[in-house]
């Protein structure tokens, strides 16, 4: 349970929705201390987590074998008031992270998709990066913050107020320029990048959702 | 373009996102007039909608050929503000629809998710009903406003605040009694209807969603 690879602050955590090819999940592993919630075991089956994390009724007896052949620490939470993404979130943030990005955390069940994207407001702390990535897309929430991401030419952007936000772009084809989006009346769809950088400074709170090229 | 079986007030309205089984999709246009979005056209190749609608940049040729062999009316729209979806949606409300069903809106990308979820905030209006299927599950937007629904025993429902509301529940394992929910903070997830009735009370905007069984 400890992190054994001491001063890891780079968690990744492997949620139980749409499942990434087994490519993108090991380049998203590398150099990260690896979370897996119990019933993702059973969609990756080539992933040998650092942690695995949850109330573990979803996990397989197959997959719980290969964890217990592997030797990979098991940390059973069974409070039924958080969700095993809530609670891996909560243990990364007890083990100071910088820096963690969750997988597989949309897709399949709307009530898990909405309720875990609600949650990257609900974990936005100063100093820490959460970020999703679905194989298609990076998702992050944004507070009254700036941010600047390498780009490609073309590549496809969208913010939502989250609930509500006023925001300025650099480097996008349709530029924001103190628009107020608000979830449910305006938000930014079918926007694009430009050049190599896509830049955006939010006040409010929003949510970003990039294309991955 | 038409609505060629006049007086119909209840419409499908199927989307891009994740497609249900075909036999699902059967069921719900039983008595709608379907709209098929022009790149679900490939998605779904048994279907034989009453309308095609959209910018038509995501057809495929084949598709399109099979709907001109069956004589489909198509309304091509190429107002690059709004999305596909809204399009049909105020197609829907020009025609005075009283009950709207939208499949496959969720899924696959998380721009096109979560601009389509915020639809539903959008599109609320007194007397007609809106409501996305997936498959698994139905969501439903509700601003101060009451609603009971069939329910089965173990059906798991879900409520989020949209971005706020106060909820009563009736037939929830966990009752909700002016529970304050706020996007991003607190949500109800993993509920259950006891029942064979699930009733909602919303003084505020909260997103319901249902499993289905």
């Amino acid at each position: 349970m400890a992190i054994q690879r001491s001063r890891i602050r780079k968690f990744l955590v492997v949620a139980h929705g749409e499942p990434l090819a087994p490519r993108q999940l090991r380049r998203l592993a590398r150099g990260r201390y690896v979370i897996c919630l119990d019933g993702a075991a059973n969609d990756n089956p080539s992933l040998r987590p650092d942690l695995l994390l949850g109330d573990m009724d979803g996990i397989s007896a197959p997959a719980l074998r290969r964890m217990r052949r592997w030797k990979v620490p098991v940390l059973a939470l069974t409070d039924q008031n958080t969700t095993d993404l809530e609670k891996a979130l909560l243990w990364c943030a007890m083990h100071k992270a910088k820096d963690v990005v969750v997988v597989a955390a949309t897709g399949r069940r709307m009530d898990h998709t909405l309720a875990n994207v609600s949650l990257l407001r609900r974990f936005d702390r100063k100093g820490a990066v959460l970020e999703f990535r679905t194989g298609l897309e990076r998702i992050r929430y944004l507070k009254n913050r700036r941010l600047s991401l390498a780009a490609k030419r073309g590549q496809r952007v969208a913010v939502f107020g989250a609930p509500e936000a006023t925001v300025w772009s650099t480097g996008a084809k349709y530029p924001m320029t103190g628009l107020l989006l608000r979830w449910g009346i305006l938000e930014s769809v079918s926007n694009e990048c430009t050049g190599r950088r896509f830049a955006l400074r939010v006040e409010g709170e929003a949510l970003l959702v990039m294309e991955e090229k």
